[in-house]
């Protein structure tokens, strides 16, 4: 792994701090030093007029799911899946996976996501796809046994099997973690096997929890508790569990969750699109001390795996639902997107700062796009705003993730983008062909 | 003016239908043919593998605003208004206001707007940024005399001069309108010679109007009546009157608006962003068949001028509000952003489609970008859906206005942008400097 050496930066530490005129040393995937007038045997990148910041982590999407994307729009959500989504996931081959996560991976890495938090099927295939493209994911293969007891024990050995398999690959890139899908698709059982798993692996486990209203009302129903009582009572409400969603919770579940230090992704654009009802109250999770970040959802649900638009929508939304223009600052958004976000999936490692001793994950983008006009260049403040409130669709000039370049001069360092695209292409007309 | 031909064209015509290998052949501001094999003397552009659109009008912006984006973020209205945006307002020169009026011009040409609907102070100097631009601009004074009977004359005359001044111009990019700022800016009297003006002129009038509830409460304090009744009863309640916002109507004034064919414009991230506690109801709107379209608001309170994420937040927002995701489609909101609002703010041109003897305002998307792919395209849809939902911040990479060019391979074609940006950073300096 070769030096990279970054001259004359202007850098945002941590969503506030911003420092100019640095050099930034990386050696073996780490922030080496931070000072003036630094060299480097290795790589030499000229950074004048380029601002550093920490790469954002996207914690939670489908990556392969761009196959799917502006497929099926403006439907409610039963028809949505039954119609559209489910029918053409059940023609999707692994293959076809690999070619619709290269290219989700592609577009975050290209707007300054490092990573990403995702739950689908054939996840080596989306490993194999992310290391290509020198991307991290924290990946689960996405079970479900419907209350089908014969399926259970079946659905539990897929998901071992494929951590295993994630984990033998040894990437630094990639995380294997637990995905069981839902409370309303996956027994009791099924939840209790995953949660021995994740305690005998010490691995994550990723979970859509209180989505929708009727989510929470069915779990009260089949069990007379609601969704996080039953997760904590099948072990699945600690410090190793993320909640995707979380629009519909009570008291109780907050009370749940603060103490047992699970934690949970808004995912704003989604949860509005498919008219969920709600969204993830941030003051509120943070207020109580609960871990949280932001995430995309899946490029069917969304559509655009886009970090400044995850956080527009996701700040304006919040001084929305509470009347209140000053709720959440645009710091506390940008913490959210990158430090908080690397905290939850990556408690081993030191993350999402741009300071000595941490991992090297950053995104660099041109101060000259008119959308950061004006700017006060000594104030970190002012450019967080922009970066929060201006900047949606922005591209990342350079991106370097565990201290390798993945972006460099806005094009893919490690792959041929022309060829991704019309890989994916033919996936793609193959799939709707047949449909 | 010389002739231009676009060759071998994909286009939506009209947010559904789509043709491909279409040559547009352009003269005198007009769409003279569409068809295939073409030829002309003038200007031949290969559109191979570009999407031909009607170009997007933002239907409610402050462009000199610019100035003060990112200044001020995360503030309660009031604390924003008199603490930040008033105090460096009263500090804005003309010369200020023109550059920070071209800065705004350059961001929405560039994204793909052809024009926009203006209220400012100077608007000759903003109609001279516009002008160079070759950017369409429906502009007018801000005015308003607080209550204060020794204003009212006064600001009334400034509203004519600038009336006259803006029309003396005559030119095709700029059409001059009244902008009395509102109903709790503007006194009774004040609001009563705008509507005189606005039938002897034939003039449009844009004023906000409810956006906020506080707003309509100091109107029923004052007046004994909402807002609408009270503009139905100066005369500022008809054809040409557009109100800004619209967030919180009554059943009586839904039937007033209907009556006299007012129309409204939705401003869906300022109204979150400021936190108004509502959006213009758009499915309502349209279900009553009252005229409105879409607007970005200033750039401080937005604070990006693009067209994409102005569509794909005012789409899901509606879903939000309706608890139905399938609460306006994608299509639906497309023409709002351009037919409806050609509809609403150039009554007497054919605008807004792409057809024979149209006005020529068309904006060129490269399909290859990720965000449009998977791409149907056979299927007008899918593309509209990829356009909504998938967009945001995706730059034209040829806009024509008024049949000239606007934007040529991603460039000003008229102007130079370094200039333009180093031009404006000196402006800003100079603000800020002396706050």
């Amino acid at each position: 792994m070769e030096e990279i050496l970054l001259k004359n930066c202007k850098l945002i530490l941590d969503a506030m701090r911003l420092r100019k005129n640095q050099d930034i040393l990386i050696r073996e995937g780490t922030i080496e030093e931070i000072n003036e007038g630094l060299s480097t045997s290795g790589i030499s990148i000229d950074c004048k007029n380029l601002l550093v910041i920490p790469c954002f982590f996207n914690g939670h999407t489908h990556s392969p799911m761009s196959l799917l994307r502006g497929i099926a729009e403006d439907l409610p959500l039963h028809k949505w899946l039954e119609e559209k989504v489910w029918p053409l996931e059940k023609k999707l081959s692994a293959e076809q996976m690999y070619i619709g996560a290269k290219l989700s991976g592609m577009e975050m890495l290209k707007s300054g996501f490092s990573g990403c938090a995702d739950m689908y099927f054939n996840m080596d295939y989306v490993a194999k796809a992310f290391i290509e493209l020198n991307f991290r994911g924290v990946l689960c293969e996405g079970i479900f046994d419907f209350f089908d007891k014969s399926e259970t024990d079946k659905k539990a050995k897929i998901a071992l099997n494929m951590h295993k398999r994630l984990n033998s690959l040894n990437s630094k890139l990639i995380k294997s973690s637990f995905g069981p899908h839902a409370t309303y698709t996956c027994s009791r059982e099924l939840l209790e096997i995953i949660a021995e798993y994740s305690l005998e692996y010490n691995s994550l486990v990723q979970i859509h929890v209180a989505e929708t209203i009727e989510e929470q009302n069915q779990c009260i129903e089949r069990y007379g508790i609601r969704e996080v009582e039953l997760l904590d009572e099948v072990g699945l409400c600690n410090e190793r569990c993320v909640y995707a969603h979380g629009n519909w919770f009570n008291e109780k579940e907050y009370e749940l969750m603060r103490k047992r230090n699970a934690a949970v992704v808004q995912n704003t654009i989604s949860n509005l699109k498919l008219a969920s009802g709600a969204t993830a109250d941030l003051k509120r999770l943070i207020s109580e001390g609960i871990r949280c970040c932001l995430g995309t959802d899946g490029p069917a649900s969304n559509n655009s795996l886009d970090p400044f638009e995850m956080m527009k929508f996701s700040s304006l939304l919040q001084k929305h639902i509470h009347k209140d223009p000053s709720v959440l600052s645009s710091k506390d958004i940008f913490r959210l997107a990158t430090y908080e976000a690397y905290k939850i999936f990556y408690p081993e490692l030191k993350g999402g700062l741009i300071e000595k001793s941490y991992v090297a994950d950053l995104a660099l983008y041109d101060l000259n796009e008119i959308r950061m006009k004006p700017l006060i260049l000594d104030d970190g403040q002012h450019i967080i705003n922009h970066l929060v409130y201006s900047c949606s669709g922005m591209k990342a000039k350079y991106v370097i993730v565990n201290g390798e370049i993945s972006v460099f001069d806005y094009k893919l360092a490690k792959e041929n983008e022309d060829e991704i695209i019309k890989k994916f292409e033919k996936a793609f007309e193959d799939l709707i062909i047949n449909f």
